[in-house]
């Protein structure tokens, strides 16, 4: 039985497929069609239903919320693959530090650039430029904080690879990609080696190359 | 050596509270001035960049976000009080996706009830009604999942009690009081039965008691 995961096309799930290529778990892909609002119809409501994807079945077992989903995979899969939730308690607690700091800090003003920049020419709606200017200024203060951290770090919970690492790639491929904004990146020098390691690892160039959103091409 | 948690009067510091009485650990607590901004300023943010609460340190080792804290807690003392992180590696999931829902689902509406509500007038900042409606609106659609969900589930994660439920205790306790919208969990017959269960346990009296406020009193 292998992994179902809707909505590949899109930046949450590319969260958990990363997660799953690192660790050699096969799985298959359904496609939500977001342009046509079928995540907020009745039949995919009845599988997740904040109307967000992805959701993800192992067999009858559904979970979803990406993140989530990440550590369930991580934690079955403990034994193959790269430990990707620390070894000790300790790791862990940095891996879940970072984790939630990428889910309340950075995301958020990285979503609001995605809609904002990204997406409002694509869905036609008229970009506020008051909370794009307000959301990068937010993120660049996260981005600072992140500087100083990984000028110590190799990786975000401290010298392995983890999923607090794996959970930013999504998004952050869109804001040096096609949001334009590439220098809040290459700007910070360890940011920025932190992110060539990261986003050049085969499983990410795997994932994107597989799975790209048609008006990105 | 007990642990040590900072800003316990505020309310992300006490989901680690209640996780600590829960199981039975033993803590001190650092009082952080969040009306002087003391958290803005650097001998805070040198132990927690971003400059929130809490900031949690179990000996020399540092852990924030506090939600990872819980995660923490519940794993190292795993052996006593009850299992607040399921029992299997599916029921783990099911806590990991309710936790990361309360993060980011339920959490930021709330969030800004809170802000433009409760703390306005204290603050002296004028509230965005506009951003007031839409976060009502947004948390009330979010608390229909939730009615859907209780009316088949005793709590969140299934029929046990976990740290995605008690995540939810410090700003609900906002929500029903101070700010004066408990008609959002009271109007919905299982999340407020949901709600007397969870706000009633001892460990959370416990906390609300000892760690309040002053200008809520």
């Amino acid at each position: 039985m292998v992994l179902k995961v809707y909505g590949p096309l899109f930046a949450s799930p590319k969260r958990v497929l990363v997660t799953l290529v690192e660790k050699g778990v096969p799985f298959e892909t359904v496609h939500v069609d977001l342009p046509t609002e079928e995540h907020k119809q009745p039949p995919y409501l009845e599988l997740q239903p904040f109307g967000q994807v992805p959701v993800v079945f192992d067999g009858d077992y559904k979970i979803f919320e990406s993140r989530a989903v990440m550590r369930y995979v991580a934690e079955k899969y403990r034994s193959q693959g790269p430990e990707l939730l620390g070894k000790t308690l300790e790791e862990r607690g940095q891996v879940e530090q970072w984790l939630d700091v990428e889910a309340v800090n950075y995301h958020p003003p990285l979503l609001n650039l995605t809609m904002h920049v990204m997406l409002a020419p694509v869905m036609g709606f008229t970009p506020d430029e008051k909370l794009i200017k307000e959301s990068e200024e937010k993120l660049a203060q996260v981005l600072d904080v992140y500087e100083a951290h990984l000028s110590q770090n190799k990786y975000l919970a401290g010298d392995f690879i983890s999923l607090a690492d794996l959970a930013h790639l999504p998004f952050t491929d869109y804001l040096v990609g096609p949001i334009g904004k590439a220098y809040m990146i290459k700007d910070r020098k360890h940011v920025s080696a932190w992110w060539d390691d990261i986003s050049s690892r085969p499983s990410w160039k795997e994932v994107i190359e597989k799975f790209r959103l048609p008006f990105l091409n």
